[in-house]
């Protein structure tokens, strides 16, 4: 057991899933948290209300010793359902073998399963409506403010690490200190609506439970996970401005006419669509990076504090548990590490991955709303699979790279998926299906890959 | 006379010549300034205390008519002098035409000048000492802290000109209402430190006093500036960390083994440089971008709030008076402005010119600390006025274009510039002086310039 305590700010999916790490490690934790405990006041738990739990993210949840807890709230989707206009459906699978699905879970029953989690270790003190004013890291102090009381206190914090999400304070602290501190923060031209479709009369699931649901329409997207309670949560993402866009769906009338003839089958599954469209908020998608993520042997950023993405990969808490993993790994089992080493080789191991992963969500935001209803592409799809098929471990679609194979770092799934298109593309050049292809070019071509 | 009033948010050289230009016109300026009145309090302007302003923010100073009063105040610099570490030096000049001269001032001069001016109009109020601190663009309303007395007050502002700087206030309240907005902030593996070149005993010059001077050094540089009272503001740039870098000058001995084997000559022209070198902070360099600069017709951010720069072009202050001078002209002579179209008309027009600026900004560093010392370089610079002999109008080197050319905007400055680089780079390959080169082959690619 050490002696060491490590202030951790932001008790969201990723810090509370680093308090635990820690927890297990001996150390003393004390979590700061700017809202209220979510267990106790029914609030949302963040931006949007489910995610998808990949194997990357269940990886480290089997560290800590919470598959099973986690997979009892999950529901897994074995792939996409897409939604024409006419209302004709069809299910593109996301993987072959029967472990490949993902898992559609809701973030505050996540996030209250990692919180009692972190909560059961004597060592770890969680704090809740403090909200993180200023940390002064020549001082090694934060400062809090009581969300309900407005008190300020001002915390001694020797080693911090920043898990507090997209517009991160400790990231402004560290942006001011690191006289070369890199910053990017790009609002995407998209916003997301949600709605909720209720579960069946009677209980049940109103759509085929265990799929993501897409109705892609070129330029937009309607999307659809499933909740365990039997309801779906919906997400309209769609441009802020333009001719194509929230602008435009200012009243009950023109929402009605863009529904009747864009997403026709959904009216039915949501009657009151047009009153949740407009007592919901519309919200907004960041990418942030930035550089370094760590300071000296005092600040590590960890999740969406370093790296906010785009939700287009389903990634974005499985890239943040991934963050804690490979920080915990680095950690060891030391009682007195070398905080600046661990630190600068857990930014520095991550700072790549996030990269890719940052890039790869912002594409896949094309896949989902304009190809995948082409029929090339799910030809491509198809291509794929049979080349992981014929070429066991040589090939394997970037997509399952990325969503099933924790043990490839997002930034070579990024690297060779890029040549896995070329080689798609080469393919696929004058083929309407699969009986099309020449299976000898490919072979060379897959031989060539590997090279 | 409109009875319209602008709120200006920074008081400093962009911000205090938008007041002129608006007092002119005029409409009722209330200009707010975090620091003290210059004018009364001893201190310095800002980041670094002296610039140069060439023909594009003397473009802006004779549109509000204070030619005269710049130039009074201003030492013409006609070209770099370039000292090699055995003390010998070499000019190369920025021009050949008698005009082409860049104007070395101080930061605190001009915007002295410029406040004197703006406060001439009966029409404009400066307040000072007052630190914006939010702007809810909904409701129009600012609120500025004061910072001799702490008190808060909250301003009514319908129209709101953001010229606060790198670190604008403004722009983060726009970056949380418009919901795809980009921005990047990325400072400088490079710092500064500055120190000063103090007048000869009995007054005059210790150096040429009509040049930029510049130690290139291969991976940093020392550059100094002349002023009007015969002193010369050097400045040091260096990188932050790593084996060559300010990290490794902690302590006296350090330093002068540094200066001693790297800038011998300016230890006799700086007696007591490492006692400045220990008083005076090491600044950061940062190029901000982001998009949009305006909001409906309530926001317009001018300057560096906009897109701060790195200061190798001697750029920053011109191209902020140029966003000003470009304002001016979109707002025309109406009393009754759209004001939306113009501040979206002068955004649009600005922001490509910004970015141009902005990267060839980063560039001019590597000509400035390691080419300019290369042969190759000066011989690339003499034929480059060579062929501005020969094809007068058809070919205008880049650094005059974007220094003496204001006609010009920076954005086709920077796309002629890079077509200019492969030009000369063909013509000099196998050229060691100017009476190797191909005098038709270089008419032919003049004419493939212009095509």
């Amino acid at each position: 057991m050490s002696n060491e305590t490590i202030h951790l700010v932001g008790g969201g999916l990723v810090g509370s899933l680093t308090a635990i790490y820690l927890a297990q490690r001996g150390f003393n934790v004390e979590l700061y948290e700017r809202r209220p405990d979510m267990r106790k006041a029914s609030i949302s738990a963040g931006r949007s209300i489910n995610l998808v739990i990949t194997s990357r993210g269940m990886r480290a949840l089997a560290e800590v010793g919470l598959t099973d807890e986690a997979l009892a709230i999950a529901i897994p989707c074995r792939g996409r359902m897409l939604h024409d206009v006419k209302g004709s459906t069809n299910f593109v699978p996301y993987g072959q073998k029967e472990h490949e699905v993902i898992n559609s879970i809701s973030r505050g029953d996540l996030n209250r399963l990692l919180l009692n989690k972190a909560e059961s270790y004597s060592n770890v003190r969680i704090h809740f409506n403090q909200r993180c004013t200023a940390y002064d890291i020549d001082a090694n102090q934060l400062t809090f403010q009581d969300e309900a009381t407005q008190t300020k206190q001002t915390v001694h914090a020797q080693r911090v690490i920043g898990t507090d999400g997209s517009g991160s304070v400790l990231r402004e602290a560290l942006k001011h200190k690191e006289p070369s501190f890199q910053l990017s923060e790009d609002r995407h031209a998209y916003g997301y609506k949600e709605l909720a479709i209720l579960p069946a009369a009677g209980g049940g699931f109103k759509m085929e439970k265990n799929a993501l649901h897409i109705w892609p329409r070129g330029d937009f997207m309607l999307m659809a996970l499933p909740n365990i309670d039997g309801s779906f949560t919906v997400t309209l993402f769609y441009a802020h401005k333009g001719a194509q866009s929230f602008e435009q769906l200012t009243n009950e009338a023109e929402l009605r006419a863009f529904f009747e003839t864009t997403f026709p089958d959904v009216i039915p599954l949501i009657p009151d669509y047009a009153e949740q469209f407009f007592a919901n908020p519309t919200g907004a998608m960041v990418t942030v990076k930035c550089a370094p993520w760590n300071y000296a042997d005092k600040l590590l950023l960890l999740g969406d504090a370093a790296h906010a993405i785009v939700p287009f990969y389903g990634q974005g808490a499985n890239c943040g548990f991934e963050d804690a993993s490979a920080f915990a790994r680095h950690l060891g089992s030391s009682n007195t590490p070398d905080w600046a080493s661990i630190f600068k080789a857990t930014a520095e191991e991550r700072k790549p991955n996030a990269d890719a992963i940052a890039d790869m969500a912002l594409a896949n935001f094309i896949e989902m709303r304009a190809t995948t209803a082409d029929p090339k592409f799910q030809l491509k799809k198809e291509v794929g699979f049979e080349l992981e098929r014929r070429h066991a471990g040589k090939f394997i679609p970037r997509y399952s790279m990325v969503v099933f194979h924790p043990e490839i770092p997002y930034a070579t799934a990024h690297k060779l998926g890029m040549a896995q298109d070329k080689l798609l593309d080469a393919l696929t050049a004058s083929a309407t299906s699969i009986s099309d292809i020449d299976w000898q070019q490919a072979e060379a071509l897959v031989s060539n890959l590997a090279a």
